[in-house]
């Protein structure tokens, strides 16, 4: 359990990584209030140096003993680390964020999106985890229309942009485009196709049944975050070559009928969500102009003629802030303001 | 109505175009049995030459006179000119084939898909339409699985690439590609948005409710091409930064219940269709293997369990070749054929 104090010693496991680097401006941003901070990283990134609030840091080797007197430690580094690590964190008396998906089968965990099921943070033992970053965003904002109208099925198919992979999946896009526009062969290391100026219709490790497990894992995720044990969920997830964001094609059937502009106000009334739909004026989310900001954006609300009580819409959010960083940093707000 | 000859007059309007070019390279490759080939342009691309059968052809404007001769004539230059010069061939004599939308709406204009509704051309008067792309590649995929246990509601969501918007399109890609990676401003001309490295959630127009002309029209042509009314159809059409060939995320609710590999059985013996879908061994169809195909390839079949007789796939087709210029030449063969 967390102790009260003004200030709480801070840990960030992958502090050199995307998301570790945009928890440290989230921090910032917030004024989140931070008396140390304690940047792990893995042996080869250790000794680098990090600004944060007006002074260097050094990153330190992730070891055994990284976590003595640390209050909450922010895992960002991937599932080998958290599974060795965050045991540690915890005995050590620090309250762990989890970012990677290794603990999301341990019903002692809870899942948590502050803005939709915060009360689940109450029952932890030490661990939090991070929902992944699409069940984030979708948890987000099908919440409010769960209240208002109650879902019952939902049919998406994403498109997630290379920053999922980190550095490295970036880096990949831009190499891999400045190959193919010099008429040069491309090399893949960090997706299994080529990515740049292609779709990738599969995101994580295929399963026995065609599904693969990052799609099995939100249908289990949306339905803890939402506390809906009856919502039934179709997903495809796609990778396609953009550099960072995420967007989703949403079509969702409800209990009751739900107006567009009734929705409309429902979707705008939420928190973590902004309504961005003005097909007269052009307007709808674009990926291009969502890097940076902390909501989830919400375009083309329209009804789904194709069923009783239908409605489909697109969103975009910043897959590494509030599909990830920006989730940990709320969860730790929540974790002192209970 | 034609006349039964040994080798046709051809006429092709838009010649210099992404889909006229691909036309000519596809009636040389199916040794389509040509007399004579007269190629039509505006204004500013007549005197063009153009390699057909070991032969140079000038392109020629495209005046009322074009049609004189001619057996038949396809479309391939844009709304405008399909509006304007289509009556003129007609009266000429000429059978025209059309790719602009123009004539969807008159009940006179069969809508054919030759692997899918060959008999339809037999009512023509004069004027067979091609449908859109994606109606031609949906409607391919799911006339052999509506035949066998009926469709009854489609949900998809497309990944189109640029070259919809033909060369203009493409070079807009490019040209936006190249100027992010050295950091300058992009120019927007053939879209309405950036679509380097941003996916752009509208095609076509917008209407009052929310949907675009685009969307709006594949459900009356999707019905059109299976002779299925009661299909019920829900599509989110997207343009993504691909240059070539189309993608759609398909969930599909049957009458009755298609087992999976029942599916795959189904699908494989279809006309038009490769199903190529071995998630154990990384296959599934991706844009960047194929361009220059002739077939609809079909990946990532699953059932879709948040339903009763629930299908989801993935397909991919070359969007200039299947979706609009083989179709094109399928329909002149057929025409023949009958």
């Amino acid at each position: 359990m967390l102790k009260r104090k003004d200030k709480y010693v801070i840990a960030i496991v992958g502090a050199t990584g995307t998301v570790g680097r945009e928890m440290m401006e989230i921090l910032q941003e917030r004024k989140f209030p931070v008396s140390d901070l304690i940047l792990l990283a893995s042996d080869h990134s250790a000794g680098e140096r990090i600004e944060f609030s007006g002074r260097n840091w050094t990153v330190r080797q992730l070891v055994k003993d990284s976590f003595s007197g640390v209050d909450m430690a922010f895992f960002a580094a991937g599932d080998e680390q958290s599974l060795k690590f965050i045991p540690l964190a915890v005995k050590s008396g620090a309250v762990a964020i989890d970012s990677s998906r290794v603990f999301h089968a341990d019903k002692m965990v809870p899942l948590v999106v502050p803005d939709v099921n915060p009360r689940a943070i109450g029952s932890h033992r030490g661990i939090i985890a991070n929902p992944g970053s699409v069940a984030i965003a979708l948890g987000t904002a099908l919440k409010p229309l769960h209240d208002k109208v109650g879902l019952e099925r939902v049919v998406a198919t994403t498109f997630q942009s290379v920053s999922e992979s980190g550095k490295a999946g970036q880096e990949e896009l831009a190499h891999q485009t400045v190959a193919l526009l010099n008429f040069q062969d491309v090399e893949t290391k960090a997706f299994l196709h080529q990515i740049a100026f292609n779709c990738i219709p599969r995101i994580g490790n295929l399963l026995e049944d065609g599904y693969t497990d990052e799609e099995a894992a939100l249908e289990s995720e949306l339905r803890k975050v939402l506390e809906a044990d009856a919502v039934r969920v179709a997903v495809t997830m796609v990778r396609v070559p953009v550099f960072r964001c995420a967007a989703v094609s949403v079509n969702i059937e409800t209990r009751t009928k739900l107006e567009i502009n009734e929705a409309r106000s429902v979707l705008a009334a939420a928190p973590g969500i902004v309504v961005f739909d003005d097909p007269a004026r052009s307007l709808y989310p674009l990926q291009m102009d969502t890097a940076g900001k902390d909501d989830v954006y919400v375009g083309r609300i329209r009804e789904d003629r194709s069923v009783a009580n239908g409605l489909s819409f697109w969103i975009v959010y910043d897959n590494i802030r509030k599909g990830s960083a920006l989730n940990s940093v709320q969860i730790a707000e929540e974790l002192i303001r209970q």
